[in-house]
């Protein structure tokens, strides 16, 4: 490449949270990193974008130097209006993160660090989202190493159309890692429960809690690989169709009389 | 069955939106039909999530009587609640809909109506997403009897684990419906466009805009069989797993120095 590549870098953690400081200085040494990003945490947000208001963006200073354009949008938002509006550019690369908490099995499906990165695939740029897994654990020197790593990686070779990777890291020092392992998304859920309280003009509202069920035992699945302490790269696509169910649902009695 | 299967009714234009009471009085026929739906509109919020927030509830009454529950959450927020907080016992089958345009292709990672169906599948109660496709055509006699034809279908026959249907109808009257497809996801999307203006206080904002591609020419694809005058029945599942590339990913050199 003659060119440094231009990579654009996102989250749903939102553009003061440290792992998009952390993602920003890997990719800052590889090539040529643009911040676009939400204004606050936009976690859980799944794969949302904003049709009925108006986005704002303003240039968010750190340390008194620009770092990047701040959105008050979602993670896919922010990634449309990156590459359509504020570079006006194709990015070579597009990263998300890097995320605090996992995003494997089930979860991936609420993700916005995730959707970042979908939003990329369908406008055709190579993309990779990342998570650390841990609320608690703030140390991201092994998570941007990977994340550089995997990101020279894809420069290079590229991804195929339609596909994004999903990529996971254990909150342990690199020592403690026994590997990277290429895996599947799990089929762990949150069994929910909701706690009901009164509030002070009496009245009822809820708050989602949960509890998390493993429901996975293949060394191969995303969530059972970080628990064995391996980097998890989980290949996906945005294709829903249940191609085993196709089959089986044309034998469906479905005339209409 | 001894009893009258219970039906949980959502959507995600909100509990105001014509297609809400439609469905609820297809599935008022046919069992007990209980509604609990976003108190606004949610759409393309994509399979998001409150957890930052408290979830508030209240009954929502039509001409006096009452109707349903009204959620301040997103559609996915609904059926969690429903099924873990208010209704308190597991209905037998979940509808969604029936939603003003269609949710067809790429338009499906950002649909409510869809997510809520998937976040009942999760749940492993059977579960349906319905749309007209059409924002202008109001008349829903066609949708609503495919809508009882299928939940009838389904109450009988079930789906499998982790599957649900995502349906399109075409805003057409019966007679010139050519029949009933099954389908898979077409890879047709928008390419945005944001329109850049200034607002009274001088400040710039974005609107999102685009034009439609249609990216597919298989008969047996969602949105070409709604141009074809066919209802699209798409079983989806939510496992994003690339299984494809899972295997030329493994041959990449991913050793930890």
């Amino acid at each position: 490449m003659n060119q440094p590549p231009k990579i654009l870098v996102t989250n749903d953690d939102g553009i003061y949270a440290g792992g998009i400081h952390a993602l920003y200085s890997a990719m800052s040494e590889i090539g040529e990193a643009y911040v676009v990003a939400p204004d606050s945490e936009k976690s859980a947000v799944g794969h949302a974008i904003t049709m009925a208001d108006p986005l704002r963006v303003w240039q968010f200073e750190k340390n008194d130097t620009f770092f990047g354009w701040a959105v008050n949008g979602t993670p896919a938002d922010c990634v449309k209006l990156a590459v359509k509006a504020i570079l006006q550019f194709r990015p070579d690369l597009i990263v998300s993160g890097i995320n605090r908490g996992g995003n494997t099995a089930t979860n991936v499906i609420y993700s916005g660090t995730v959707s970042a990165a979908t939003e990329g695939t369908i406008m055709g740029i190579p993309s990779i989202a990342f998570s650390l897994t841990s609320f608690k654990k703030k140390d991201l020197t092994f998570a941007r190493e990977i994340a550089q790593k995997l990101a020279l990686t894809v420069l290079e070779k590229g991804l195929p159309e339609g596909t994004l990777l999903n990529v996971n890291i254990p909150p342990l020092p690199k020592e403690e890692i026994k590997g990277i392992k290429i895996t599947r998304q799990g089929k762990g859920r949150y069994e929910e429960s909701f706690e009901k309280r009164v509030d002070p003009m009496n009245r009822t509202y809820y708050w989602l809690g949960g509890t998390k069920l493993i429901l996975d035992t293949d060394e191969d699945i995303d969530e059972v690989a970080i628990s064995n302490q391996y980097v998890s790269i989980t290949p996906l696509q945005y294709d829903l169709t249940d191609r085993n169910l196709l089959r089986s649902l044309k034998e469906w009695d479905l005339s209409i009389e």
